[in-house]
């Protein structure tokens, strides 16, 4: 079977089996090297890049089309994942221009309808347990900086700019870091994340007091070796207590 | 037109002209003496109730629907409206007996979609100035406690409670208590809408306390008069303020 084929299989597949007109897409965050980068995969034989996404069967919910879909696409489940928005416009992206980009090979237009409408998932994963893998649809897969994006299909670009703001908002209360950061980590090393979050550097006095102050976090008989002059102690988050704050919002400090 | 007619009639339009399968619903919540509130509409000739909800035109945007039809069902424009939650199962609620309850005359089963995902919104309205009126669908309308419900249609009743959840939540980063409260109040009025919110009884000392000391209100050289022992200052939202601490995530205070 050719790619080609293969594509239209998969889209008359879509067509008998799922619900039309809606979609799902996922912008997937990790943090690694005091950058946040999100998940991006290259579709097949072309330059572009788009998010990882797909479609609801019709006796699925929407929830767990979203983790089969991740699956499928990424190799990766269990994920923290989150419902962020409804992308809802009636033209959210220029269609023709898109499928040009993409390739399409196939007439598909006739079965397909004319509006899509996407609900946003976003999540949160620990960069250094997971190795995504791209699917089919695509030949190459990546992380990239937030600031620093290659060319998007669609309008992804615009669902991953929702997705961070809908994080630096909910940073108090979605356990934002304990998804993002591992196991073991410094507090210089969760104010980064934090300032990549936000996109703006913290005091880091203020930010050690503000953090330690919390009681979320458990400081381990472990320090961080190996840098020039310091080594800090390595800290996990009390889960419990993590959750406790979560709930009553108080992880506010920055 | 009989009100059969027209209910078909209705229905047509929607099947002819809107996205098949995907529908919204609406939460508006008011304040009012002391009672967190929801305002429902009663279906028409039945003791049923429901969210005022509908569908999207083809051509509109989800968002651009979600104000139509607020403002078709209910008389109310201009609201501060927000999504909150994708109700995306495949089997939201049992529909041959919610069309039961709800007298539905006609067979419009063959056209209509198996299943329809909705989306959630809530809405925050100032009690005092809004006047909401009963749309054609329904022969009468009504606010509700949030926590004496009537019969309610649909899965409705779990929308009302996600909305609820949602609010709780987002009491320190969107401008519920700026949108719930009347222009002036006292600082025991917004604390009745605080424990409204949360289900909570909170301390009167600290909440003075800490509401004042977030720079949000002004006090003005009012006082509520009337009242058996004391006549408490009035104070309204410092909007420019308000708009700051909640970009900060600083309303945190309970």
């Amino acid at each position: 079977m050719t790619y080609s084929d293969k594509l239209i299989s998969y889209y008359k597949i879509i067509a008998n089996d799922c619900v039309l007109g809606v979609s799902l897409d996922c912008v997937i965050f990790g943090f690694h090297d005091t950058r946040l980068k999100v998940f991006l995969l290259r579709w097949k034989e072309t330059d572009e890049w788009c998010l990882p996404g797909g479609f609801i069967y019709k006796t699925e919910s929407v929830d767990d089309a979203a983790s089969r879909v991740l699956y499928e696409r990424t190799g990766l489940n269990q994920l923290f994942l989150q419902q962020f928005h409804l992308f809802g416009d009636a033209n959210r992206y220029d269609r023709d221009d898109t499928w040009q980009r993409q390739k399409m090979p196939m007439p598909f237009s006739g079965a397909w309808p004319d509006r899509t409408i996407s609900m946003g998932y976003y999540a949160l994963v620990d960069y250094t347990k997971v190795t995504p893998t791209a699917d089919f649809l695509s030949d190459a897969c990546d992380w990239f900086d937030v600031g620093e994006l290659p060319s998007l299909l669609y309008d992804h670009c615009r669902i991953i700019n929702v997705a961070l703001q809908t994080l630096r908002l909910q940073l108090n209360w979605q356990p934002i870091g304990l998804n993002l950061m591992p196991e073991k980590f410094t507090i210089p090393e969760l104010q980064r994340l934090y300032e990549a979050v936000l996109g703006r550097p913290l005091d880091s006095r203020n930010f050690h007091k503000k953090i330690t102050g919390l009681s979320i976090l458990t400081r381990l008989d472990e320090r961080r070796t190996g840098k020039a002059h310091k080594s800090p102690y390595l800290y996990q988050f009390d889960q419990l207590n993590y959750q406790k704050a979560l709930i009553n919002g108080n992880l506010i400090f920055v």
